[in-house]
């Protein structure tokens, strides 16, 4: 059952600029990209990067006027779901080097300023229970609130807010997570279910695999609940929005709309 | 001419807590290790794993009580280092993918509010030249005052201060090299001259190459100008400090004492 | 030569909501109301209260719906006004009680932040000639930028961005004479020459009086350089501008539009 | 029952700088001060000015090298205390002029971004009976941690943390009150009961006179629930503990110790 993406944005650079752009499906094992189309208005340059993680790829892009981006594909999901609470902790003196990076500190997630919250409301949990829990308590205390944030709002702007939106909740998730020594990363994706439709993202924690003894997995967690892991498409993932942005300038831009279409065929 | 090296440190966990250690000399190409000695107290785990972009290594520690480390090391330095005036920019798109996320901000360096800033007082440079000139005008309307800062400083209030120690001269140095679209990352290390002696911290700058008609290199900037590259032993880098503390810890911890002594041979 | 003020505004309250207006000129001694016709959309309750320092009223209303309001009136200024660099500093053992709380931090202007960079940049000056040093130092620096800031921008935010409105301006200067030592508070006002036209905002610094042995007095500044003292209609004055907005609500609301002329007749 | 106060405090001025101290138990009808006993070392200069609100006295003081107070007094408390839940709210439209003031945001107490966690939290309560809910959840949720916060640190951060001193506590009991429209402002006081022993700050609210069919009384809360309104000596008030810090200096200072003792006689 492939899901369908249909995504329009347009913004405008008063002067030549450079922008990175990140808005494909990202060609990963776990999904199969069944069709895609890329349209963006002719630039003075474009170039195509390996984004982090190698999960997708960055348009790196100098242009002057209108920009005007199109982009429709069909992916089909392969990814292994299962249930939280399966996952133990994995201690943090086995967690792998490429995920000891998503334990610090990010932009957006200052975690160390959560421990003492997070030790006082979660401190009998671990591993995914604790993901479980962290992510129930956000689902019940915060309210989904277009318009309530910005680029500059942070988990500790959206945790004295209790309101945000989709990026607003996985800050918190991840800085919640990190503050428990649990790596948690920023996933940006589409996906049907998504109210108002709009770009999503939703957070990614390393937890032990169930069905090995050693190692870890990345799992996908919304605590918008809007999301199902299983018809998440990933676009790409970061430490938190700042890495991850559809549309990143170095320099004054306007942004004119964007809209966002994806079902389940 | 080697550089000696001799650093001992210690803390204290009140309970069993999980802490990661970086600060032995990075064994990559530039740099080579002649001795080294490294003692930790005997831990209930201890784990190496390769740190950030593979430069230098962490250690996982998981302990209890009094922890003391003594370091003690000799390092030979082959580093290319030239003139920041002879690199070029990079065009943004032209950087390759794995620079591209030290554009980003970070927990310590939200590069994009210093855009307006760094524009309005160095627009007129580029690439190397507008290093130097943000290298030089750090050095000349900063301060250089040890206990001006805590592990809250962030490079805005450092800003704001015009004073603080060589973390916070590298956090100004990486918004405002990313602010004007050049990667910049954070460099834990080691630099006879450092005054007073202790862990020392300088930037390091993705510029094009010289040498070559593509591609790029990082090179090391230090706006205290108390390291020369030529002389700066590397732990290991990092989006700032966030990344490359000689400790994080997950849980309270009390820092006991530290004492670093570089020395020219 | 009065000055003649017209402005309308409107928003809306989805629901029965708590508001506070501060929008009228002030009756003061040093200025006369000539005319003035406030007319305000029926609500189910309207207040008046002095506002701070007894400078101007405060409309307290509750209101829901649409809100409109319409202000007309004309001004006759008789204020001493002189040059700052005739006034000297009062020594901060000297500064009356009322006027010491203009000395302490607040909402938008965290002055304790500011000390080192005020000793670093002007401390060869004191008293007016400070502030005149700071006016020119912002006038200089920044750039007037409508729409560059938000309701969430601090003095510290501005400083960075080197850019702003009024407001902004405001703030700024008020930091640096608090680091200085200098009572410094913010004015809302009306004045011609402000553009685009809007509501204005100024600061005022308390210095010793020339033309007494003892005692001192408020003089306005405008580091945007847009209102001169003798046509600058108070409306009110606060520690910042969390104390004279014209419009402050206690609950969701929804600004709709505004209109602000002033003229001299 | 007299309360007995003596307090030590020391501290260091490398350059001479101007301080101010507010220490002593306030002259107020509702606290009769029996004895008192103030000394300081001798000082270039020292003045006494009204503190806030008239309640209390600040001495500026212009100093160099070490400064030493001593202070004692006994105190006979005289205040009306009532059951919080007994105060209804007073409609914002029927505030005083004089409270409005503290409504608005502080520097430590940026209300309006609590606004939508007061309504979620508490919507279903109002005046008395909101402070106590406020105060009640402060007391459930946070630890008293002495040295888990600095002079930097305010509501927003307080309230991430869920841990800090009597100054933290009164922070977020202020925010939240004024988020819910209710003026409330900062006590710094002499309390028995502190654990350990320091100087204490409380909150006091403006609520409705259940004694009168109009006007507001403030009435004392302390979410550490260390302090009894009927032993809690006044010092001074203010927004927030920027404006009745014990000491406020204008340049460096380095605090050496203090020591307060408080008991019922």
């Amino acid at each position: 059952m492939p899901i369908a993406i249909e995504t329009q944005f347009a913004f405008e650079l008063p002067s030549p600029t450079d922008a990175l752009l990140q808005f494909e499906a990202a060609r990963i094992p776990e999904q199969t990209i069944l069709e895609t189309d890329t349209q963006v208005t002719p630039s003075e340059h474009v170039a195509r990067v390996p984004a982090q993680e190698n999960i997708g790829e960055r348009l790196l892009v100098r242009a002057e006027g209108a920009l005007e981006v199109s982009y429709s594909a069909r992916v089909d999901i392969a990814r292994a779901v299962s249930d939280l609470a399966r996952h133990g902790a994995i201690p943090p003196h086995e967690i792998p080097g490429e995920a000891v990076e998503y334990l610090f500190d990010s932009r957006y997630c200052p975690a160390d300023d959560f421990q003492s919250f997070a030790e006082a409301e979660f401190g009998g949990t671990s591993g995914g229970a604790r993901i479980a829990a962290i992510s129930d308590w956000i689902a019940d205390h915060f309210s989904y609130v277009p318009g309530s944030s910005t680029t500059e709002t942070g988990a500790v702007d959206s945790f004295v807010a209790r309101q945000g939106i989709c990026r607003d909740y996985a800050h918190v998730l991840i800085a919640l997570a990190r503050a428990s020594a649990i790596p948690a990363r920023y996933v940006a994706c589409y996906a049907p279910g998504v109210d108002p439709p709009d770009f999503h993202a939703v957070a990614e924690v390393f937890l032990a695999d169930p069905a090995k003894s050693a190692g870890g997995v990345w799992q996908l967690v919304d605590a918008t609940r809007m999301a199902c892991p299983s018809e998440t498409v990933k676009i790409g993932v970061g430490r938190d929005a700042a890495d991850v942005s559809f549309l990143t300038t170095f320099g004054p831009s306007t942004f004119r709309s964007s809209c966002v279409r994806v079902t389940k065929e």
